[in-house]
């Protein structure tokens, strides 16, 4: 496999500071990792925007302690400009994609069981995060930018019956519901999934829980996405607005599983336990930028033997899994198409 | 089957208020439900008290909205002396036992499983209860008293290999932690098992856990219970004492299942959920009487597919298989045993 040249000049959007958000990214030349034998590059030609991204720039998780300048985005897809010698599974010219994390340590129980996304010695990020396997303490950069460098491992190949621009936004929020609707059972076990918001990541788990046979109740704040929902393949679509009893009456014990996708602060986690059959599961995806679980009594637990627990973005396997899932079932994701020199615009819109 | 005289004289200890649980229980004759042909009448030999009675006397739950007079005590067991004419499984002269619940609708999806302590309907508790099904509007009364009078199906034999005295406190303390045991694994897939707190519930969770295969750590607030700990079975003790971030270094992500039996308000469940790998579970068994669960952040949720979940009591069938499971393998709660006219004293001691 002939190399690419070494020294491609790497530009992306770059967060200086917090205003980024309000559309004030800088085209800014930056400098990736070290290039190893287990590493590739990709030209990027694709890009989702994530609630992550935006919660990184404004520092309001606090995870990445103000770590400017950085180049966010991890939902990234690009065509296979260089290779190195110990990669097997991508060769130059090839369509893969990024997600969330970039690396691990692969050695811990969880890397080598296929779970890198558990890693004990944590995930490191696709942007804000330090390499600690290979190119020790190099910051990871993110992919509103032309080019990508990072480990081979965590880039996994588009299927050739999915469209790139749509593979993206899978790479992170796609797999982020796709995993727990797997784990927990969606259209088998659990017959009947609950979706709580219908952003990103909540529009994805109706597409998916959908397609994989559930049937689907949406639960959503107010009535302005009940049309979407729909569209989205949701059964049934509860609007919370003011007064949640109400609106939950006639709906206790009706679900197996409920996936929270917003990341509203005081959510009613009472009201959405009270949902759930024996058993069941909610599982948060969205964290909020404040705060704990709110409210939550240990009697409405115990009453049902039923599960809070969350869920981080996938696993390669996962990854693979669900862009294949994704294919075989003409998953369309619903993405709105800016080009890479409007990003700005693009985060103030998001 | 011939029938006992109908006229039995139920008399029990009754709390007449709070004040009960200093001491003041009064000896009282009582009117027990009407007698159905699927009900049994127990002569009571050994009552268990559970944590239950004293949140009830006391009114801390709020769960009796002051239901006075009342006769707690369901962790009874007794020789059944009037059996109904459509009762198959006892006889007169069995040793039988009942827990917490006496009654369900015996109707809906999870009775019809097999799953009566999670019943649509909820449960009749086996005192301060009002039965549905049979007599309904009729209080129910526990096993501080001569005799018990309830549904059959409720009513669960003692096997041979086990001590009467003992298979008591197993109706409901000892079943609260089998099920949950059972149900995730312990020694299985839950090679790794963690105990909070170490008083009925805990060491109860102690011995069948480590009967069950796994190793044991028990979770204790101070030194005072380390020995009796070990005694029980447990591997090793963290006392937590005043600085758990110290008490659990090196233990990050070493459990794989924890129960919490603990019903302190104010537990420190984010330390707690740091102990379980990746796609644990921590499962609450003792309820507090005030508050909610505190202070979980997401984060920590998410960060390794925890479960935070709760479990109540047992059903029919895991009451069964509780008791077998402790005859079989020689496991001896550890009891202090008072006379039935002492119940004031005993209960002031708890």
């Amino acid at each position: 496999m002939s190399s690419a040249p070494k020294q491609r000049k790497f530009e992306g959007w770059a967060a200086m500071d917090s205003n980024a958000i309000k559309g004030e990214m800088k085209w800014t030349e930056y400098r990736p990792k070290e290039f190893f034998d287990d590493d590739v590059e990709l030209e990027i030609q694709y890009c989702g925007i994530c609630g992550s991204d935006l919660h990184t720039m404004s520092d309001g998780w606090g995870s990445t302690k103000g770590m400017y300048p950085q180049v966010v985005g991890h939902e990234i897809v690009g065509k296979v400009v260089r290779v190195g010698k110990d990669v097997k599974h991508l060769k130059e010219g090839d369509i893969a994609g990024v997600g969330a994390q970039c690396d691990s340590c692969m050695e811990c129980v969880n890397c080598k069981n296929g779970e890198e996304n558990y890693c004990s010695k944590g995930q490191t990020g696709t942007y804000c995060g330090k390499f600690r396997r290979t190119a020790k303490g190099s910051k990871s950069y993110g992919g509103y930018a032309n080019y990508w460098r990072g480990p081979a491992h965590f880039t996994i190949p588009i299927p050739d019956n999915l469209d790139p621009a749509e593979a993206a936004p899978m790479m992170c929020g796609g797999v982020t519901v796709y995993t727990p609707l797997k784990q927990y059972g969606a259209g088998t076990t659990a017959k009947s999934v609950g979706v709580v918001g219908l952003g990103g990541l909540g529009h994805f788990a109706v597409l998916f829980a959908t397609a994989m046979g559930a049937d689907v109740t949406a639960i959503t704040h107010s009535h302005k996405k009940t049309e979407d929902a729909k569209k989205l393949g949701a059964k049934q679509v509860i609007v919370t607005g003011d007064d949640i009893k109400a609106a939950f009456k006639g709906y206790r014990r009706s679900l197996d599983l409920i996936i929270v996708s917003s990341n509203a602060p005081n959510m009613p986690f009472n009201a959405y336990l009270s949902l759930l059959r024996p058993h069941g599961h909610l599982v948060i995806v969205g964290a909020p930028e404040e705060g704990t679980i709110p409210n939550v009594s240990p009697f409405n637990l115990i009453g049902s033997n039923v599960h809070i627990s969350g869920s981080a973005i996938g696993s390669v396997k996962g990854i693979a899994e669900c862009l294949k899932f994704a294919g075989d079932h003409n998953i369309k994701a619903w993405v709105k198409r800016y080009t890479m020199k409007d990003a700005n615009e693009a985060v103030e819109a998001a």
